[in-house]
């Protein structure tokens, strides 16, 4: 019988338990999940997420492994006393959520929806008809696993879609930067930005005044990566220029976004609230599932944080 | 040398004129493009738009082909007096800004952006996630060119599409449905409803009191096809019930849209001007270059208009 300490959002204790408990059984693995536990000792695996108000693993002395719920592992990854297997979550709808809502978006922009949605009542603007993607160039920074899923989306519908990352990266249909002068090149050239950037000392603010001023007059600007990305008061000052036409924002230097940030009232803004990639139960706990059934066959678990790289 | 009438918008005439002139000079048939003509028995070709003033065709005696701009023919193919060989507007752009529209709007609705979008400051609806798109049925009816093309695209999305058409079809990954009982499953399964039918006496007013009523509770509209299909005033009452959550419509029984039409001012409505497909001038004039092409060298015409079908 193991034993599964659940460390994430009180309300959804029972679905995960729900899942996990039929998963593991169906895998003959017997097994208990609990919310709470008098002896950390006696602990097996943990499934976690940063919020928790878990936050000193000492006592864990026998843990195999600690499951994140989350993809972003940046506020953990510095914890000292986290000397158990880490793992994140890595799962089927955080990166199809976020095809989906980069596709949406940037059709969105693309297709200037919100320019016939604030139209007043019989202005009729057939003129205002927007290229075909496959004269539109969409810039994406970031070419890991979401990034590149998204880009290649992007490329399918048509796009002629830049990707940018610190290292070179070769992958189809997509043009792909990397540096100082390939990131120059693709917010030269791109009519709308997705970042989709890991939360890093190199990225912080990447999104400032100076990158702005590179950017093509009307870029719109949609962020689903990390609230760090942006210099919030940069953007702010080139929405009200119009030099960026708009942004869609899903994550925010502080989150839930205060309600007197001026991103709310903004009408260029749409505010998201960091929604573009849920963990979804139904398939975050087939990961979790898979990672136990690692650690009882002893064989390697799936997607453990390198605590040097810091993710 | 041939001599071709634009008779099409007027402020478009320069734009057509020098794509049309260009493309055909490059194969070496030498060409005279003009708006008016004193002698119409001169007239080789007829470059068409319905909302012309030329609606007599008597006296063209020697044209070989009038050759629409617009994809949709219904006011054109009763005209008695036009009985030249008559072709439709085929080209990329008509059907990938279909595409493009279908696709960003579908997945507009399927994201809930209006519901982010119209949030208070402050009000942080993070548990407000959308199901994946494997999990969401779009229904498609009219699965001809470009119906087929937007289910398609849809379905690489990952969508559960169904399709609906008035003769069986078979098409990869998109449940193909037909007659009455196909069409009441389609509408009772669909969240997302998208119109593609061609403006015929039988689909006339599809989508009335009776065919909403077997719709899903909360469905939405997507009308890039034909006005004639939605009858406005059912529509609008099921709106107001909410048992249809949100509508985006392209087209209208009477265009433009006149201001005073409730549409407009429906919190959940959006309208856009008739430009879900434009006929892009780069890409029709390579149409109509091909067309005229096959004309010189003797070939058959490409997409002449079959009168007793009606397209």
């Amino acid at each position: 019988m193991i034993k599964i300490l659940y460390a994430a959002k009180p309300e959804e204790f029972e679905a995960y338990q729900g899942y996990i408990n039929a998963g593991l059984s169906e895998l003959g693995i017997e097994n208990t999940i609990v919310e709470k536990s008098d002896n950390p000792a006696g602990i097996d695996y943990i499934i976690y997420a940063p919020s928790s108000s878990l936050q000193d693993f000492t006592a864990f002395t026998n843990t195999k492994l600690v499951q994140n719920l989350w993809a972003g592992v940046e506020t953990t990854v510095g914890n000292k006393t986290l000397t158990q297997p880490f793992a994140r979550m890595v799962e089927f709808g955080l990166k199809q959520g976020m095809i989906e809502y980069v596709t949406g978006h940037v059709l969105r922009h693309h297709l200037d929806t919100d320019f016939f949605a604030k139209q007043k009542p019989g202005v009729w603007r057939d003129d205002h008809v927007p290229p075909l993607t496959r004269d539109r160039v969409v810039g994406v920074l970031g070419l890991g696993a979401l990034g590149q899923a998204c880009a290649e989306s992007l490329a399918t519908l048509g796009f002629q879609v830049m990707g940018w990352s610190r290292s070179p990266k070769t992958i189809e249909n997509i043009t792909c930067l990397n540096g100082e002068s390939g990131l120059k090149t693709l917010l030269g050239q791109a009519e709308i930005i997705v970042l989709l950037l890991p939360n890093t000392p190199a990225t912080h603010h990447i999104i400032d005044a100076e990158s702005i001023s590179m950017m093509k007059e009307g870029a719109a600007i949609i962020n689903p990566g990390r609230g760090s990305l942006i210099n919030d008061d940069a953007l702010l000052d080139a929405l009200d220029s119009g030099h960026i036409s708009a942004a869609t924002l899903d994550v925010f230097a502080t989150e839930p976004l205060p309600a007197d940030h001026p991103y709310w009232a903004h009408s260029n803004v749409l505010v998201t609230p960091h929604v573009a990639s849920a963990t979804r139960i139904e398939t975050a706990t087939q990961t979790v599932i898979e990672n136990i059934r690692r650690g009882e066959a002893g064989e390697e678990f799936l997607h453990l944080v390198d605590r040097d790289l810091g993710y």
